[in-house]
């Protein structure tokens, strides 16, 4: 079936995320996994703590990807762009042969609200690492956080758009399209003049 | 000791908190807190279904009066005044009154991760209530998302502001500094021109 081999990893991963969707998360089995994989449950073992990990332990790396290249842009690069670079930083994870393991993945995270809610979390920690990157180049409190939701935002919706069924546009393409988006919408909320208190 | 009689629920809160902050919140029981609160165990079953509604009961009172101030404001109020609306709805809760409970709450919450991902999710929920009551109004997706983290994050910080144990200030004065901050912030963040692609 395969064209190519992928690394044990992967073959988990693919095969964890089309069980998940034929069977549901919480009827599959780590041992399932493994041999639909052709693996064994201590190769499982070896590169996934649990089968939750199939579908978070990628956002870890995500997160030290976005505060690295917060951290290591030059100096004076303004917010926005720090943003960009963040997101641009995700775009190993979401090639075009990624595109069918991000929608499954989608999917299976839609059907159960245990895993919603540590995807939100994992939003929440994405967005503490952020804000702490940004403070760390001397960014003030309340921009940073502001900033920091923002840069999250526009990664949600960048990745929700890059794994939509019938998509084929490049990921670090939707990244700029919805970051310059966001960035107008927060021009214009910020062009608001209050009501007198 | 207490110089008025507060109804059972307010009695109940009182006893809860302080037993958290005492104790912990793994070590108090229902047990305990009704004791405490010279009450019986199943009036605190009639106004919490357990411990942890006690710390989280609130949020869902607060989202909805922050839905209805949004979905009740008058045509034309721009988005800024409708995430102020929604903010200023949130002030019964905030009363001078209630600044060592609020204080309590944030101290318990600290200390127990299992309570501080039940806060984000609850902020999740908040934000997902705003962005929708915006959308209700018309608001394009993006714009409604964008407002519901700012009106979130404002909501965030204006009651860690509040709560904080030496704070005199009321929460509405609070409240709309902090959402004035926050609307610069995002008016300098828009500002911004990106970096071409």
């Amino acid at each position: 079936m395969a064209r190519w081999e992928p690394n044990p990893r992967e073959r988990l991963e693919r095969a964890a995320l089309a069980l998940f969707v034929e069977h549901g998360y919480e009827a599959t089995t780590v041992a399932g996994i493994a041999d639909r994989a052709g693996l064994t449950k201590s190769t499982f073992f070896r590169h996934f703590a649990d089968k939750r990990e199939v579908l978070f332990g990628g956002q870890d790396a995500l997160a030290d990807g976005f505060g690295e290249a917060i951290r290591t842009a030059p100096p004076g690069t303004a917010s926005v762009d720090l943003l960009a670079a963040a997101l641009l930083a995700a775009a190993p994870f979401f090639g075009p042969e990624r595109h069918d393991l991000g929608r499954q993945r989608r999917t299976v995270i839609a059907a159960n609200s245990e895993l919603q809610e540590r995807e939100l979390l994992k939003r929440a920690r994405l967005a503490a690492v952020i804000a702490d990157a940004l403070r760390e180049r001397g960014t003030p409190e309340t921009a940073a956080r502001l900033a920091a939701e923002v840069g999250v935002l526009a990664f949600g919706t960048a990745y929700a758009r890059w794994a939509e069924p019938d998509n084929r546009q490049p990921y670090p393409q939707i990244a700029h399209a919805v970051l310059a988006e966001l960035r107008a919408c927060a021009a214009d909320l910020g062009a608001q003049a209050p009501a007198p208190a």
